[in-house]
């Protein structure tokens, strides 16, 4: 399988037959046909089918899919089935509201090294790490094997701490600041903005009379 | 033209024409193609094409589309021509963060009440808002016209507290909290969740060699 073929938005999708599985398991179900798992997920049972033919034929022809083998599948082409060591930059109230957040440790995403620019942080530790100056990440990144990090960073600083990280080895970005990154290929971000997320909403608040 | 049949996630791609044209307009572009506006998207020029056709035909065949109409139209479907005043549930790290950040505002989301259950937090003031008990939402929502709604709270506490905010007018919720909220047909959320975002990536950094 030529992995490139897969269209991101199948991998994005990807996450949600992850949480949808795993409710079919806590459910205690064997099997899960992909009408409900399309139910689950929102999209047609069609649309399943194509998602996970990508990866190859999970499913029997109308019997449908043994929840525990598609789920350890999912994790493994995600990448779940193992530990992540994560590097946080910016430790303002966001960042800090981050560092205490306990679903990234429970789904194997560790925060261990946390950066700030700000010399009145440097050195203070949260959440139990020490906290370094931006300066150390071309040393502390290669040298803990972070290839995944989380900025939580005022918007004019963040394209620069990109660079210095994807430079450090870290191939994926979690960019909460409100711009859009340039990366080289083969590094990935995903931004959280919450702009983005309230623009695509308000179109459904407004009648669209104009049109 | 009935909003029905258009797709959510043309929808969502909309704000991202929307920054697209802004940053056309910056560069003192009056015209744009199809296929320069692909390349900003990072999607074909015929699915820009498609994707505007949900809206009305706005280009002209070999010309392209004039910037700022384009833009006004985008704005106007995506209901950015007003100011929403919005409500704010949690004041911990992250809702304080949000109260400071200036994106909101610029962009016509400004938020006029915040609420926090705990009693400590409640009368205190934060970012020139005082404080309101979360009891308060079916009162204070309706009076002030809030329809939009962000939670930054503990996953435990999420549902309810969405329960209360579309029961007092609200239509569209920005979810912080790592649960998927139940809402009744014609409210929206939008999830803000790090985790499914990491979980995305990590697909990239493994080979997935097993397959």
């Amino acid at each position: 399988m030529n992995q490139r073929t897969v269209p991101d938005v199948v991998v994005r999708r990807l996450t949600q037959y992850y949480y949808a599985l795993r409710s079919c398991q806590e459910r205690g179900l064997e099997i899960v046909s992909s009408q409900l798992l399309g139910e689950m997920l929102n999209v047609t049972a069609a649309q399943i089918r194509k998602d996970l033919s990508f990866f190859g034929g999970f499913g029997k022809q109308g019997i449908g899919y043994n929840v525990e083998t598609l789920l350890e599948h999912v994790q493994r082409i995600l990448g779940l089935k193992q530990e992540w060591p994560v590097a946080l930059v910016g430790l303002g109230n966001l960042g800090r509201a981050l560092l205490h957040y306990q679903g990234f440790a429970q789904e194997g995403f560790k925060i261990v090294a946390a950066f700030d620019a700000d010399p009145r942080k440097v050195g203070t530790s949260a959440g139990g790490l020490t906290i370094h100056d931006d300066k150390e990440i071309s040393q502390t990144v290669p040298a803990m094997g972070i290839r995944i990090a989380i900025l939580a960073l005022p918007p004019d600083k963040a394209q620069e701490v990109a660079e210095s990280l994807v430079k450090a080895g870290v191939r994926a970005l979690l960019n909460y600041a409100p711009v859009t990154l340039k990366v080289p290929e083969g590094v990935w971000v995903r931004q959280m903005d919450p702009l983005v997320a309230l623009q695509s909403m308000t179109y459904y608040l407004v009648g669209n009379e104009a049109l």
